[in-house]
Order: structure tokens, then sequence, then C-alpha cells
């Protein structure tokens, strides 16, 4: 059985508040040296069987259509072994 | 400037609702072959400068208090260059 992975991240020139928050927690919790945090999502999508040509492709569609939102959002799909 | 990255999923023995509504959603989509779904987040973290021990021990602290329930959740993190 394969897993496919596939990121979800807002697209650099989106404003992320969820991750401005999180710097700022940071600093207010002693942790210095960070400039910037972005927080998206993670899919770990395991297969029947072999990832094929056909199912990546459906795969690639689904993450644009249903994982994410191509306004705002990119995704990176990748085959972990 | 390194980037870290936090992966954070909940624990395999955890229900995922939302990736069991993904799977789902694939079948009636006409995406077969997908056995499990599960969603994450994902954070990308910036750094001003480079990935110290110190950095990373706050961020691995971070990531176990902040960014994870650890009552339901594990995460991964690495340094990406």
């Amino acid at each position: 059985m394969a897993r496919v992975v596939v990121d979800v991240m807002l697209k650099p020139e989106i404003l992320d508040p969820q991750g401005r928050a999180i710097v700022g927690a940071f600093g207010r919790l002693g942790v210095h040296g960070v400039a910037d945090v972005r927080q998206g999502k993670r899919f770990e999508i395991t297969l029947d069987g072999e990832p094929t040509d056909e199912v990546l492709a459906d795969l690639h569609r689904m993450a644009e259509e249903l994982l994410s939102n191509p306004v705002i959002e990119s995704y990176a799909l990748r085959v972990e072994q």
C-alpha cells in the first residue's frame, strides 16, 4: 500500500492571521528567532494498491477541487513509500 | 534563513471523522482505490537565522505544547533548507 501526502497552504500573498497569532504566542512564551509562521493542512491518503497514473491524476483533481481552495491556496502532492 | 516544518496528525488510534468524510466524498466523485484519509495540520516556520540547537529545542517545546494536543495528536518536526 502506498501513501500519498497532500499539503495545502495559503498562497504567499494571502494573509495568514492564524500564523501571525502563533508568532505572537511564540514571543510571549519566550521563543525568539522566528520570522514567520504559516499554517496549512496536511492530508495523508492511503491507497488500496499502487499509485498508478490514473489514481494520481484523480488525486490531483481532488487536491485542486476538494482539498484546497485554488483561489487562495496551493497544494503539493507527493507519493511516499 | 532556514525553514522548519511541523506536521501535526491525529494519533492512529483516534478516529478522524474529517478524513472519513473525505473518503466518502472521493467515492461519490468517482475516485476509487483510496483506503483511508487522515487530515492534519502543517506549520511552516521561517527562522530569522540558523536552526541552532536552542531554537530547535524551543520549537520542539512549542510543537508539543502549543501546536499540538499531545493527548490525541503527535507531531513531526524537521528542518528544510
